[in-house]
């Protein structure tokens, strides 16, 4: 949502995102230190759980323009002056080095379709390497938009084998994270640990409510007037990620489990792209169970 | 949110609802009485669960002034020619005659300030025979609103003999249901099938999430990006009844418990007051755990 | 957002709406004829604009199976018995006989795929004989979908020839309607009167607020809080028409026009679906300069 | 909606805002000298409206805990090191030292008690010293509140020498800022001149629609489905002011122009309790005729 400068290459900008124990002079020693080798700053967000003590968050972009230093030789100077001192987890990310981003999907098209469209409309900053499924449905979308459409059915029998080549060809094609469309396996530890990066899944209901399957009939039955969409990181216990987006659209007793079903799939793809986005763009960081948003 | 006929007097007007197996010429047979006896159909809402064989709810609002009987033979005729028949389960409710109140209440004094605002604004047409409270905070508040304050202690030991009481108080004040405002006791089931009546609570998270006390701790804990509050009718199992209202607000990391306590109260007020007026208004019809909002 | 019956075929349903002088035993007549005729009534619907004397608008939804007779032979009973005597203007449509939706692109897609998607996926019964454009863009996406794409170049000299041509092809194809999906030129008065049908726009902000070009750089100058989207019927005064569906999402001031473009997109094309299932289902009953929608 | 640290006072804070022509090395400048004197940052916001020479604002929120100057010294040194050099326009205002607020009056009650009841909850850090009014409807519940009521009556004739008793009474209070809580009267120049502070107003309509006297009226004849209200600083050009805050909520075809402003009075409080928050907290800072929010 921040404003790129018409004069600066909006494409040659930089992230800067920091976690690390909160003290005085954070602030100060990094924008001081961007400063001094000419970044210039186009928009900030910091965030503490307790200014006396807690965790320090922070989201920097900038500007690579005026910077007087290559990246590693940069990258090596934040972290000797910077970083080391007050012991942060830090990254820097670059606009011109897209994400890369698997999408895992079953048969729903519409969170696929709305994540692709907004790549070609140019509202995602990211590179779509494969997609992922366990069944053909969805190929000739895929395709459609030049994207590699990998078919790896999944039983219970072949579940272990079949995350293992998955997670073969995710890391072939150099993804960085993935997500999860409506996919409608669970994902194992093992797949998990193995692949080692971000997968954010989409839930179809405003999660802790209506955990697990079924959550349009569950919702019915419980005759609530509000449906939802829960985006978060899948970890190894189901559905209980750290949540980076969360919508609901209100429901009347006219609906059935089936228009239920038709006005999730607006707030499902809606809140999808916006955690995608937000993830995209660095401004997602996970403290524990939760998730700073910039 | 009808619109009452500027030349009939709005105040004179009479709401007919009725929960009846479902087959054809239900409808026809209201309107077709109503219009013999010259009911002018203000609305008319009616939904069934299943056309072919399913539950039919219906709510009918006319004016009085045509009508060509007075109200008991009006209603014995309905109850002869109507409602016989077709086995409704049906009732009358004219608008000159507004439903008795009473309100429950603890400490915390927004859904409390907001019902006797709305009363005396002419929001909600109804009577509020008196206040009970287990706490003598909110004394002055109903006092500057004209109306009586009863405090009954409730501790472990007294809160049979606490709800006697309370049940006896609304009794003899002739309350024809009871309105929890963040009332901060439990009731038993004992309270519930001696009062006899229904009785609605705001609970201040979107049910069935955070079901129990502290749901803005649990909200906190959880990470949610959205706090909710749920309006329902009170049965023996705890946050479940039927929901006639929910809503929410988007919240962020930035909240701490106390932020989104703060944040809660104004949805809170709304939904509970939302739910309250349709209550009033007749426009809710209870079908097992349900509810039908019309 | 009705509940179709899961025992009669939901596809076999016939929809009929009403507009007449208020007066008594309006719904009694139409009620018990339908029920004399062996309609099942799905749902129903009405609105008058003033009991003692205003005008009645009523939609109703009902089962053809147990109809004991041809449509020719009850739509002239009808007449006869109902309308008549009512002096009511009515139609009675067929989900058997989807309408035939003409849509108008320019460049912009995201209006576009979302009707041609929610199509696919059942979510409307519509049928999209063409679509015309006045650029090449989008033939592709269209083409993908199957749906015939004419291209009619638009210019101040060749403009009224261009209408012409426009809707001698959407008259060729049968068109019920059009749809204007983001399509950037204003339509004349001639091309209204001879195309003679519907033609549904999305004005991208909510009007009356910035009528006319560019409203989201006016947004940005006025420096609004909220950004939003109309969708209207056309007439031949600019963004005047009858407003079927509004919608907003809120900005910040980090907003510029570009990313106000963006976030309105996506409120553009669900404000705009909404009010073509509305129009589509026969839920939109217009009166005067306003809309009915039940 | 900052989270104040458990351990500090939270009452002992201060927020400075800063606006200047943007340019590198400000953030730097401004956290490096807060830090050296001990300034403890609980939050801290920026905004630049073009990083390559724009305007730019921050609002920096810290503990007085640790500092090592008195107010004057502190203040002083900062003027000399900091906004001397990047020739800022700033201000520091201390929690401990709560605005003082007057609020305008008329018969219209929901504004002015949901302001008073946020005020008793110690949701708004301010002190309330005089109500103004042209009426004497609301004494009673000024009085409920302790809060001193005067009534000021204008007519056509007298307008300029009330407006002069009304400035004088809130100069003699020493108001900070006013708030028109559905004042209606219109405020001359003279009037706004004379007081040379903040005035925030209300206004029942999501601005620049319905610009002027019945916007509800306005609203029912255009047949919006959206109806809001927009909260401003009053400027000479009627509703023209930087826009702090505005919301909505939909509306149907039922509405008549009385409910409309039923409805349209839950959005006018919630939204005009935002933005004098938002002013009482620092958070607003306006740049020509917009604003922004922190």
């Amino acid at each position: 949502m921040t404003a790129p400068s018409p004069k600066l290459d909006p494409l040659n900008t930089a992230v800067l995102t920091i976690t690390c124990p909160d003290r005085g002079g954070i602030v100060a020693a990094v924008s001081q230190f961007l400063h001094n080798h000419g970044a210039n700053i186009i928009h900030s967000d910091q965030h503490s759980t307790d200014p006396s003590g807690g965790t320090f968050f922070m989201r920097m972009e900038f500007h690579l323009e005026g910077l007087d230093l290559a990246r590693e030789p940069f990258e090596r100077a934040f972290a000797n002056v910077v970083a080391g001192p007050f012991s942060m987890d830090w990254r820097l990310s670059y606009t011109t080095e897209p994400k890369r981003m698997a999408i895992l999907v079953s048969k729903y098209d519409h969170c696929f379709l709305d994540l692709l469209w907004r790549k070609r409309r140019g509202e995602l900053n990211v590179e779509i390497p494969l997609v992922l499924s366990n069944h053909e449905d969805l190929r000739r979308d895929a395709e459609m938009f030049g994207i590699p459409y990998h078919v790896v059915p999944v039983t219970k029998e072949n579940k272990a084998e079949a995350e293992a080549e998955q997670v073969r060809l995710m890391q072939e094609a150099g993804a960085d994270f993935a997500v999860l469309a409506r996919y409608m396996q669970i994902l194992s530890g093992d797949f998990l640990s193995s692949f080692g990066r971000p997968v954010i899944n989409i839930h179809h209901s405003f999660l802790p409510a209506f955990v697990g399957a079924n959550p349009y009939r569950a919702a019915f039955q419980r005759g609530v007037k509000l449906i939802g969409a829960t985006s978060h990181y899948v970890t190894e216990e189901l559905d209980a990620g750290p949540i980076i987006a969360q919508d609901v659209v209100p429901v009347t007793h006219r609906e059935t489990p089936e228009t239920l079903m038709r006005l999730g799939r607006d707030v499902e793809r809606q809140v999808l792209a916006r955690a995608v986005k937000a993830h995209i763009e660095d401004r997602v960081l996970v403290h524990g169970n939760k998730t700073v948003v910039f």
